[in-house]
């Protein structure tokens, strides 16, 4: 076997792997049984903000970064599926190309089409599969579209937020309160004018947020497309896991986000659970038509139905 | 008191009413019992399609068209909430000062910052308060990211899809496969060069899917800006609507609505009480722990954790 064919069949049983976790079912729950407890050994690093900020880019230049120094990286790119979202994460799949003889890079598009906890708990189950692979980092890009990006910062352990110069970003974020999810700020792009005024406006906001003086998240500014900025990037991202480490933030982000798995883990079972008795119950589908009737508050059939079936 | 005194009297009970639903807990299942005989009145009318179709200059003449008709017209625009969205659903601040004094016309922002199934739950009840407020035409409008236009489509009793010429937005939505959620389309800025072009390449791919040939979607051409198209549209909605109710797919929409807002609703019950759970029991806590070391999986937490908390 040719060193290619290793490495695509590798990258093939990490796929179908991953295939097997979205579609769930026994097979999906027998696998990650089996590889669990192998996980938690990675890095997980996540990488928001409003499109065209080059966060492709900035990721591509970080993977060379990360193989230089001999690690493992994976990217999931969380995708809301939106039709129109004109191909703003597709540059995964250009990316991909420069790296398709590289085991040490593997980067996945996980899309969304049904509902959106779904996708957070698929990819809590990437990482796990990514991990059991021996990936040393897992990088979560989300296009900047609301929810995903405070799912990101729950999933993430050191949450990047990308922003550029000159769009009124920086202003928007720091109005939004998206500022808090952000432990890595770069401003890319940074030699359009204005990235040393949108890098001050930010570690100024920064001051009047910071009641919690343990990590100043530093203010990089980049270009990503010429490699400039991306060797402090990823040391101001390697000081940021020592200190979550030092500090006991590591353990207690990542039980928090344990906590929230399993809370969707249990409102998803149950809500199938639901769906299903409605389907297949005649006294639920009396339960529907009572509501459609009136005569039922959707709220108080709620109630009876979780009595049902559980 | 006034005229101008009554409407915004009027208006700030429905607000406050919206917003009492928004904040949950016992005051909002009390109003909603309250009011829920009263409910489901209303032609519920969903627009959603990608940023910059003039989605809100449309719906402003629709507004217009409708308020001709002496009918009352509420607006729901549910906003993803990005902080990077760039103000494009806030336009319904614009359109809310032409209609200040008119109290036939209500139009609320619903903003949402956490779980996306929230803020449809929230959209459910907050449609039953205009419903009791006597609106007889609810528009549901949504910026195009994903998961929106699929709530969407399962909310509305007629779904339209608005887009424009010479953007490929009707490429893209042919090859997505949303071409399925749309009952009307509407191709906006019809003076741009393109319109017929998208127009036909629409009722083309709406002749290869459709193999339900009980309604066939009108496919119209607007100029929003100038009045051009919506006595076409507002004539298609009707249509629409009088076909839902004499092929008895009105009642199966609903009640297919109801299902899934039962399950929802059952989610967000048991998803909280996990929470809750989690915070408040040792044993749960414990759960938790065994998962952060590695000795327990989530999958295999999860179920546990629903047999304690039911």
């Amino acid at each position: 076997m040719s060193l290619n064919e290793g490495v695509k069949n590798n990258k093939r049983t990490i796929a179908k792997a991953i295939t097997t976790i979205e579609n769930g079912g026994s097979e999906a729950l027998t696998l990650l049984k089996q590889i669990y407890p192998k996980t938690g050994t990675a890095h997980l690093i996540g990488i928001t903000g409003p499109p065209g900020v080059g966060k492709s880019t900035l990721i591509d230049a970080l993977i060379g970064q990360i193989r230089k120094n001999g690690l493992k990286v994976g990217v999931l790119a969380i995708d809301p599926s939106s039709p129109f979202s004109g191909g703003a994460i597709l540059g995964d799949r250009i990316r991909m190309q420069a790296h398709t003889l590289d085991n040490g890079v593997f980067i996945r598009s996980m899309a969304n089409r049904g509902h959106f906890g779904g996708i957070a708990l698929a990819a809590y189950d990437a990482i796990r599969v990514l991990e059991a692979f021996d990936y040393d980092i897992i990088i979560i890009e989300t296009v900047g579209v609301g929810q995903s990006e405070l799912a990101i910062a729950q999933m993430a352990d050191t949450t990047i937020l990308a922003l550029m110069p000159g769009s009124g970003d920086d202003i928007q974020a720091i109005k939004s309160g998206i500022m808090e999810i952000g432990d890595i700020f770069v401003i890319n792009k940074g030699d359009l004018p204005g990235a040393n005024k949108a890098a001050s406006n930010i570690i100024h906001s920064l001051d009047l947020i910071q009641e919690k003086a343990d990590w100043t998240p530093p203010v990089l500014i980049s270009i990503a497309q010429e490699g400039i900025g991306i060797e402090e990037l990823w040391q101001a991202i390697g000081e940021h896991f020592k200190f979550l480490k030092s500090s006991g933030k590591l353990e207690q982000r990542r039980k928090h986000r344990i906590k929230s798995e399993l809370a969707e883990l249990v409102a998803a079972k149950v809500r199938q659970s639901a769906l299903d008795f409605i389907d297949n119950s005649s006294n639920a589908n009396e339960l529907v038509n009572d509501v459609w009737l009136h005569k039922t508050d959707p709220h108080l059939a709620a109630e009876k139905l979780i009595k049902s079936i559980v």
